[in-house]
């Protein structure tokens, strides 16, 4: 394929060497401001995209607006890993996606989509039996806690049972766990990519599901597969579920 | 509930114990064999079975036949946990089943079986692009290996892609890993009940789900359960799949 | 051996089932308190204590306080499992060993003594270059968090560098973290007996250490285990340190 | 630093990289065969090596054995993480030490020695009264099975206790397990870089102990501090325990 990268950033550059790895090409990076030492033509007007395969999205709110906003004339398929202002970025590419396909996902790693299904899937069958809290790891360098995959193992939950609440810690109480409450633990240290547990514990048993990220290649893996998916696509808005 | 337990070995104990914490009472164990020091009245005869709300089988095959044989005259619920012996057994509980409700599992776990239902979930969903194991552990004293559970489980795999097979020893082979085996590792130590373990690795990324059991009472539990859902059912086979 | 219990409660009763398993005999409670439905001769005048090979207590700081000022007349060996008053409880452990043979562990786990010994072998090996993070699994009845075991963990790691400081929760901070703060993780649910894991993060590697507890008898195994050493030893203040 | 890096392979790539992240300065490559494509000045008379602060050799043991033969000219210290030909490498890094420090290790991450000493530190406390196994995970295109690490884990066990026997597959055999059999797992699959985990598994509890590698650059990371260690060192053989 040929891609555009959107935004240059650590995410644009692991989808660059992966893809140039898969074989396909780099013809450009989409970027509404400069980048120093770029080795693709930048293009600024998202009117003049062209001549690509596809776009690949890993860059700012304000970036991904831009991009979808010109899909009325470059009618290129678009794969958006940008997360942040859901809102509006949600209704641009429910506009875009009139003129080409566009394909999303707030994580894009296949294996973090299938982990959240399957909690999704177990919920249900074990809410009512078993406590459930909910573990993450990451590196050192992570600010926001808990994380944003967390969050999302999370509101799963909620889905299912939207009487479910979290709690993050329990330093401070001296009360019984409530059956209802989910425990978030945020665990930090050196550079581990990102390892997400959910624990069901009941009588005597216990059953955990864990996701661990080797390395960010994942998320790029993901954006590069759907990518190809969609390529031929007719216009429309795809995310995991429907792919 | 009145419960008559069938076999009164290490597995009818533990079922004795917790229905008595839960407020139930055991008034019988049917036996073929003598059993010393049994503190309930013993009964041989499966035609004499009577007064109780469900019987609990924890036994040898040879006991489970002369139950389910006695079924036509004394038409109790009846959950069998014997394993062993199948397809005879499974022919008697037809036929059982036409007289009374009968609910079988080869593993009382709920737990367990919610665990395999998710490995059925998962495995079309990664079993194209990530590799599968099953790891299993249990005390210094088990002989078998690999454990009933973790062959049930790889056959749960199997029911969705007859390709996959099982390996057990790697270390007398020169070869790559294929695609479609399924390495067996059965680790032995101390008193641990039984773990196991389903491990989807793929390309920086890995799922794992593991069932963790604390004590033989969750197979004690799981059949006290089935007792108090099957007692007032009609004649019929019943499983954790249409309970 | 012939052993008294000093209290009754859930403690003692493992201790009573696993030492009449082992072969031992129960010969008296000890409790300045009455018990009902107790099986056992009931003592509860310390200086009346006679005819066993040992003590074991588990019980309440008042009940222990008694024990050991009975010493100076039983003169009989101690195994001290209360926790709770530890200042007071140790200048009289310190007096009563002059008169007989004293052992003490605020966990009685011969694993957890060993494991918080392997923390204390890694921790200057490691803290300079890896982070260290301590999370521990209990079950969903226990109030206080984090657990005493995870506390002494702590304190472990703070022997060998007092500069390491507890942090309890990073949801509402937005700081990076930093390199010397320990993040305490408080897991709850179902009937997890303990668990305790010690994370090493350091780049692109971790050494993860866990310590798993299957049931309250390993409590009752090292205070049987460790009555049988110091039975015949003379009087003095032994640990697992020094036995 | 200035390095030369003996070969230019997998590894030597890795290395490559990370010292320059780091701010060294690659002089070129010591290769006795031809390398395409390589970037750097290949010098492949290992009597002509000069101006550099260490050589860092991921190679072959052919390749090696020159680097070492010419140490009595070049002088230079050494970095030696090719494996391989143990005894014929042992005596030439033997004498080239008397002209320059030589730093070995088998496993160049820091975080696997360490594991592997504080396996010599648990063994001889655990081994009397808990079970011991070890567990390694790799990707699917490892072909030797149990990987070099878990040899090495066996070995520092049997240093302790020389009776204890490695056991590969218990699917074939119907035996209780034997106190002194060490089940040895090799579990592979999609891209894990390598997992160790030691089990030790006593009465009613655990101890588990597990070193986890995200990325070859543990392995470029530690020969790198080595380097910067020795290279002011007078001659002598270093290994991580003597550093």
């Amino acid at each position: 394929m040929k891609l555009i990268l959107s935004g240059y950033g650590t995410m644009g550059k692991v989808v660059e060497e992966l893809a140039i790895e898969k074989g396909h090409q780099i013809v450009g990076v989409f970027s509404t401001i400069n980048i120093e030492n770029c080795p693709y033509q930048i293009i600024s007007d998202a009117e003049r995209l062209a001549n690509a395969d596809a776009i690949i999205d890993f860059s700012h709110p304000n970036n991904t607006k831009r991009l979808l906003e010109g899909a009325k004339i470059h009618k290129l398929p678009i794969i958006v890993a940008t997360t942040g202002a859901r809102d509006q970025l949600q209704n641009l590419m429910n506009q875009a996606s009139q003129y080409c396909p566009i394909f999303f996902s707030a994580n894009m790693s296949y294996g973090v989509h299938v982990f959240t299904q399957a909690l999704k899937y177990l919920t249900p069958l074990l809410s009512e039996s078993f406590d459930i809290e909910i573990i993450e790891r990451h590196h050192n360098k992570k600010i926001d806690a808990p994380s944003g995959t967390a969050i999302k193992l999370l509101e799963a939950i909620q889905e299912i049972d939207s009487s479910f609440i979290p709690i993050y810690d329990r330093s401070q109480t001296e009360h019984k766990r409530d059956k209802k409450e989910i425990g978030m633990s945020s665990i930090r240290g050196g550079t581990i990519v990102g390892e997400h547990e959910v624990l069901f514990a009941g009588t005597d048993e216990v059953i955990e599901i864990t996701h661990r990220a080797q390395s960010k290649r994942i998320f790029a893996d993901g954006s590069i597969k759907a990518a190809q998916k969609i390529k031929d696509f007719s216009a429309g808005f795809y995310t995991f579920s429907n792919l």
